[in-house]
């Protein structure tokens, strides 16, 4: 299996990838971001953008490379499919993902290199992309504490029943009894965290002075430190987590395990007038499961920011089932999280052009295999 | 001075207030909260509302009292107005408060004691009912945990820039530039708590763990050993506080030292961007200067739950204003908030009842006196 180096204008090897960029050392690199047309110029450290780009083209263009940036990622016609044939790597968000099929990397002859500017690669068909012997890489880390309290404003968001007041304001209306007969303090609640990983870890402790009753749910448990800390409580079992939490929280990446985890019949065994916070992946859910469970009420309020598919077309019946806080694709973009995915980017295709390895936990496809969450 | 026993049909002294209830140890009872309409039967524990009428009525009637309870609290003609010559006790709520003005004080003949269900009696015209011999009490701390459960609520709404985005996912629309170029972090921003009082401190203890440089300012510094489990830094300096805060909390009982305290001249002195929760009275704010600095942009962001007058007029500025993220005057009455106010209120009623001290915090005017936050 080949490294990565710039340096090796030919390499050899099952799953091996041939370069033809115009010299040994230039490389060809996309990135499709998601555009700010009007918001550019807003904040100089908006640097996630397509128009700032992570703000590392002159420093690529004077390493002599080439960065083609676009937010034009669909359809046979768009400016992302120009550049397919010829691309050495590929940078995307999950918040404007390039969905990078089989059929994509089949077409994507130079392709080495698929970096997402923060954390998930569910937009990437991995085994095929393992199968050609492309590596994938994220920013592990970069989005945790943005993630996290994103998490925590959701939960207090549902909790404290904030939407219907705020459209109250703007509405003209001043009802308080339509807010207050199903408004709660989070105090006491129980509160389960279905994945506790960098971000759950970081939300437990965030949640842990609300006095809650927190339970949590994963492969492997968190640290006796951290449970102490947090006075978390781990459930092997999903299927007896769930049905003892007023809100839960998901965070687990989307793999074939977790694809549709959330169908009619597990949302049915939750808690009537549960809480659902899903910052992870839309697709972890049925959802017309969820929009049926709003509907009846068996889920009292849904809310979080990834969608299926991204961006969520105007008819989306997330859009409007009811008790929904819903955004889009945000929570791990703030400025913060921008500049530091931007620095992991960087830093990535710094060591891709010196030929050396990765930091180890950002790894998503290395030489074939996939990291042990997605397998 | 006389005691509020209810044992004693007349009373004498300076101030004092003579009885003329149907027997002497009948009194009457007027309550004023929110009504609820179809939202009072959705919920067996919503008792903050007119319907409800904190679940006393039938232990307060079982004693021979009577019980009137009414939403009806304006104009003339208003239901309140044709109790006021004759209850011994009003109950009402800053979520729904009578403004129980000097002249309503010379009306209510009979008045002995003026009941908070919840906290901040600053509907009351506190002097006047001093002069008169009225008790003022509230049911001090029965909010605390909920109000500041919502104000992190509510900093995180606006560090995260939550609602624009909430309004792209309505309209149908998917910009996440548009959400993106002002969210960040609370990690690592200054927030600074203006009055640590009961609130304040729960406050304190849930930011605690978002790695945020906290400042606190009020009369009184609180205890060390909090000072240390928070890393909260005090500042005797109102106007060197606020300079250094992203983010200001509002925690200050409303008096005549506090109201009007941010005037254009000192919110002038406030970082620009900076943003403002308030969840404590919204006479502490010049209402036209916020509007002007939400609309220059020296304001990014506006949130909180108290207006004035309430119910808010259609017309308040605030519902239009750029950047604010209001609701009506909710906090402190979410269903658990209700069930501590309403048990607080029987407790306060049956010591009436018996001619007993109320408890020491609860005194809002004993004896012609204020407490002391309000002198």
């Amino acid at each position: 299996m080949a490294t990565l180096s710039a340096a090796a204008a030919t390499v050899d090897g099952t799953g091996s990838r041939t370069l033809h960029a115009n010299s040994p050392d230039s490389k060809k690199i996309v990135g499709v971001f998601y555009k700010a047309n009007q918001y550019a110029s807003l904040n100089p450290e908006f640097v996630g953008c397509a128009e700032a780009a992570l703000g590392i083209r002159d420093w690529l263009e004077s390493k002599g490379h080439q960065y083609i940036v676009t937010d034009d990622k669909e359809g046979p016609n768009c400016e992302l499919e120009k550049h397919i044939h010829d691309m050495h790597v590929l940078i995307t968000t999950p918040f404007h993902p390039v969905y990078v099929t089989a059929e994509k990397i089949k077409k994507a002859k130079n392709l080495q290199l698929l970096l997402t500017a923060g954390v998930g690669s569910d937009h990437v068909d991995l085994k095929a992309a393992a199968d050609a012997g492309i590596t994938v890489v994220e920013i592990s880390g970069s989005n945790a504490v943005s993630v996290a309290e994103d998490e925590l404003m959701r939960i207090l968001i549902l909790v404290r029943n904030f939407l219907p007041g705020y459209r109250q304001v703007i509405d003209g209306d001043w009802n308080v009894a339509g807010i207050a007969h199903r408004a709660y303090d989070l105090e006491g609640k129980t509160v389960g965290i279905i994945g506790a990983g960098r971000i759950g870890k970081l939300l437990l402790q965030r949640l842990k002075p609300f006095n809650c009753n927190l339970l949590y749910h994963d492969r492997l448990t968190i640290s006796p430190e951290l449970e102490k800390e947090t006075g978390a409580k781990f459930e092997e079992d999903l299927d007896v987590i769930l049905p003892k939490c007023d809100v839960v929280v998901i965070n687990t990446p989307l793999t074939e395990k977790t694809r549709g985890m959330f169908d009619k019949e597990r949302i049915g065994k939750l808690k009537k007038g549960v809480l659902i916070v899903n910052n992870a992946r839309a697709a972890i859910m049925d959802a017309q499961a969820v929009v049926d469970a709003c509907s009846s009420g068996h889920i009292a309020g849904y809310s979080g920011d990834v969608w299926n598919p991204q961006p969520a077309p105007r008819d989306h019946p997330w859009r409007y089932m009811p008790n929904h806080a819903m955004t889009p694709h945000v929570s791990g973009t703030t400025i913060n999280s921008q500049l530091r995915y931007a620095d992991g980017v960087k830093d990535t295709l710094d060591k891709y052009f010196k030929g050396e390895e990765f930091l180890a936990q950002n790894y998503i496809v290395k030489e074939g295999k996939l990291a042990s969450q997605y397998q």
